[in-house]
């Protein structure tokens, strides 16, 4: 019998097999981070026909019933079923993305220096113990250590259990896994063994994992999943608010931990590798991601003063944040800068190297938040716009992830005001992304659908303009169903949010006496980044009017930031140099701020000359 | 109603109230590692009579519920109970035992040193965090420690996990415990707390807890319980064998653990002191006892060439052991010398002063093992004798530990073979502990009741001598119901021990070119050891012929070492410096250890020379 997708896929289900056995055996991966035990309820599909037997709903709610989810670790086919994965279910294994856009990250690496991960290793042939030579083990492996130059290793009681076994499987002839700081990790038969490091990017959406040979830097394979967080809400605030309730923290904590231990148990399972064998981690996330990673109250980020726990994190254990690799390996957390620019930041700034470079550059990471960093290689400003997560899809009606189904392009023609729109995976639309958004906006104020506050101008005689429940609206897909439009409601969102932007943006280079003009480079980052139409965006005025060919996508530099500090110690000297050389500015408190967010609440600006190629467009 | 106990205790019991908690309130404690819970299944008694809602019987076998046995946590008396508390149920605490003979622990301190425990502190005023001084809570502490000359603390994810909080409950004004290896430990508000520390002797057979105030080094109260090891063998052998099998070592692991954390738990009700203020501990053991209580496979400890996996702790937290105290205190393992002289022994000669003085003395710990070390303030030679545990009880038909029934001296008519006996408690005799052993058998051969080979003489014409099921007896004492015995069989394996423990004391004599009159002073430790008379211990063989007043008890020393150790880091370095210049002599490997072994299976010896004073008793 055969186990069929909605999306058109379809593979062979074995008698006894349940559905989520049957997908993984396509290396179709489903986020079950309790590995198929039928408790963590995350690997819910939607059945739509075929008989099954269905051992049991878990965690499944009366809501998630009645729309025909079930737990697809717990549903065994009788005959064909017809199965749809909602997007938030699937894991994606193998698909590399884009890490950089100009930025190898593997040259980036300086290849002289070579390799120089988070641990150290050495090769110890040690003489077996005997009645006339009887010192402990944990003696004679120090014997052996200070003959190699290396006195006084710390061995954890985690190592020295397992020490007496490893010593003599090995036949005593070992390579010694170490760091400076925390000592003995692992003990292996010397030369049988691939270590692997995993960089992470623990994002506000998504979360991402990079298994990285440490032996030549090599990307061996990457995993996505959504945050499991989002059940908690979109932004941080609202996470931060959960975790400071009764059990919120640890709620908080477990749901992204078993995202990125997923990720892992897959990757190493499809590559073979112990899970000793993966024995160091670098993070990178923003300041509340990274501390609710580590389980580390985020309350006092959300009150003034705005106090993080933590900015520079020492070298914990894996066993510390719960991950599933070797539990002595050291995970490298990327620095943040203060509680709302954080070590994804810091990472980006890395991986765009404008902190090694003399021309004024602009960082610009267009997520769930909206963080901004200017500056060159002598000084670094940096700022957080609180853009809200509507370029994510969030509090827009028909507001949807750059995923399949989204409309990503569109165009109207400005005579008959009928829209062209390009579609994620060429599937019937079911919403509007960021780009997709923006693209729109700017095209309904060209055509004059909009005037510059944002406004329907009423009497252009077209269906396109309807009235809608709350507000205006232009339909941008009529569907089977219902159409797919952007009403005044959720076009003032998005001027609110690119108003962010771009105040943040003008506050930090008039901070330090600068003018927009001024800047030789604009790195982009976030996945939306990659997608946005720069000229469009301008015209929104969300991004500086600045010549197109200084504008440079840089993809996920959250996790090349992590790449890079899991395979080079002088990348993570240089990422703790970014964090402490950043300043901060606090724009919340700034009165400066509010008049020009206020002026950037226009279509593009109240001040038309900060926008000279806009304004040109509009005199044609 | 009321619940009485066997002993004549009488209590009363509230309606819904189970038979555990009406002991608890007349602070009769038993074993209840799960608090109570019925998981544990420790906390068994005989229920003689009296009507009661028994709830369940959790972990009790079929042989104890026909024994009568219950949990006393499960069941609620409806009427006057009559109750039994098995000897292994029950903990014993705030009965002060003596530490030692003539060593008092305080004064052993040096009071010009001051005390000096594991934990540092140090207290600190930090400024609140404000808009304008807003580095984030790790780096403020960081600051101020700084400021007070404390650079490069560490910080445990454990630690910064809650320091956000504690800093802010103590509104800036704290304590900060901590180490210098690894760093914070507890912050608390400046001045309001106590300071605690446990000092834990973990023996084969009994765990010892004491409740140290570290301000002034006092012993606040102590507790003690059987180790519930027990279950899986008296000595240590067996232990390890149940080690090696599959999950056995977890399984000796949380019998130990929670024998500790009863203990300690009870110590901290009875006090009101809360976890975190228990932020310290020494423990001290023999090396198998060590390695089981972290966990550690001590299977290589009873194979040629007997390795243990460590002797020198490092200073591991008290997470690691699962302690129930400050997760992250650190936890001070007394040193090992090698696989058969463990802590317990470092202890004892730490305790003893005898590596400060220059006469020569001997050390014995005559516990479950037979341990002895012989030296003075140049050098220390040590060895296990392999006793085995039969001065404990076991492997003697009528064998039992030194409590309550046990009888614990004998004087037997030279004319009429008629004993006279003392027992413990003043009960009706059920058994013989080794105290009673030893006083019977020297009797027995001053009377001629047994010859020098510890074979009964034939045709005394005392009913006292009979023929048992497996050999000849003596009746020591005539029970209701049946008779309290030695076997000939009971006699030789005494026999072993003793002369075990004399060859080894002859070995280590002769192996430094001393003899026994050499030694000036004989100090004998472990509770078995305060009750032996001197002259029938003699006159057994077991002990040198030497005069009486060179002879000194000195109790427990383990627990004594321990206590030091948690108090003094010069006491530590002392430890430290006894394990490393104590050199281990191997009996098993030694030929001449056999030849003394065999001539010690006599009654005192085959070569009475060495026995003069026994000589002499005899020619009379």
């Amino acid at each position: 019998m055969d186990l069929k997708l909605t999306t058109g896929n379809s593979m062979p289900v074995q008698e006894g097999e349940s559905i989520l056995h049957a997908l993984w055996r396509r290396e179709i991966y489903l986020t079950a981070s309790c590995g198929g035990k039928g408790t963590c309820g995350k690997c819910k599909v939607r059945l739509i026909e075929g008989k099954t037997d269905i051992h049991y709903y878990g965690k499944l709610t009366e809501a998630d019933r009645e729309k025909g989810l079930v737990l697809a670790c717990s549903v065994f086919p009788r005959a064909d079923v017809l199965v749809e994965i909602p997007e938030g279910s699937r894991l994606v294994v193998g698909q590399r993305i884009a890490v950089s856009g100009t930025t190898d990250l593997a040259e980036y690496l300086a290849p002289d220096k070579g390799i120089r991960p988070l641990v150290s290793s050495v090769d110890l042939t040690i003489p077996p113990p005997t009645l006339d030579d009887n010192i402990s083990d944990m003696a004679r492996l120090q014997r052996a250590l200070d003959e190699a130059g290396i006195p006084d290793m710390r061995f954890s009681r985690d190592f020295t259990a397992y020490m007496g076994h490893a010593l003599r499987d090995a036949g005593w002839d070992i390579t010694l896994d170490y760091t400076d700081s925390d000592g003995a990790i692992f003990a292996s038969p010397r030369g049988q063994k691939g270590r692997y490091g995993i960089a992470v990017d623990v994002g506000t959406t998504t979360v991402v994992v990079y298994l990285v040979d440490l032996a030549d830097g090599k990307i061996v394979d990457m995993g996505l999943t959504y945050n499991s967080q989002m059940r908690w809400g979109d932004d941080v605030i609202t996470r931060i608010v959960h975790a400071t309730e009764g059990g919120g923290l640890e709620e908080l904590r477990k749901a992204v931990v078993s995202d990125i231990n997923s990720l892992i148990n897959v990757l190493r399972k499809r590559h073979d590798i112990e899970r000793n064998a993966v024995e160091s981690a670098s993070v990178s996330g923003n300041t509340t991601m990274s501390q609710l990673l580590w389980g580390l109250d985020p309350g006092t980020i959300r009150e003034e003063p705005y106090i993080p726990t933590l900015n520079t994190y020492p070298l914990w254990r894996a066993q510390s944040a719960r991950l599933k690799m070797n539990p002595l390996g050291p995970v490298y957390t990327l620095p943040s800068v203060a509680s709302y620019v954080g070590g994804d930041i810091v990472s980006g700034v890395l991986a765009s190297k404008m902190h090694r470079n003399p021309e004024l550059a602009l960082f610009m990471d267009i997520g769930t938040n909206g963080e901004i960093a200017l500056g060159n290689n002598e000084w670094l400003v940096t700022a957080a716009a609180s853009a809200g997560p509507c370029f994510e899809g969030s509090g827009i009606r028909h507001g949807m992830r750059a995923t399949d189904g989204a409309i990503e392009k569109v165009k109207i023609d400005p005579v008959s005001y009928e829209p062209e729109v390009a579609v994620i995976g060429e599937a019937e639309p079911t919403g509007i992304c960021g780009s997709g958004m923006i693209d729109a906006i700017s095209d309904m104020f060209l055509t004059g659908i909009l005037d510059q506050k944002g406004k329907f101008v009423e009497g252009l005689g077209t269906d396109r303009v309807i009235k809608g429940e709350e507000s205006m609206e232009y339909v941008i897909h009529k569907n089977r169903g219902t159409a797919i439009t952007l009403t005044e409601v959720d076009i003032e969102n998005i001027l609110r949010a690119k108003a962010a932007i771009y105040a943040g943006i003008s506050l930090l280079v008039s901070e330090v006496g600068m003018s927009m003009t001024d800047i030789q480079r604009v790195y982009i980052a976030g996945g939306f980044g990659n997608y946005i139409d720069i000229e469009r965006a301008v015209v929104l005025g969300m991004l500086p009017d600045l010549p197109v060919e200084r504008f440079e996508f840089l993809g996920n530099t959250s996790v090349a930031g992590a790449y890079l500090t899991l395979l080079s110690d002088e990348l993570r000297a240089e990422a703790e140099d970014i964090a402490s050389k950043m300043t901060y500015i606090e724009l919340s408190v700034s009165g400066r701020f509010m008049d020009e967010y206020m002026s950037a609440m226009f279509l593009p600006h109240t001040d038309l000359k900060r926008f000279p190629s806009v304004d040109k467009i509009l005199r044609k």
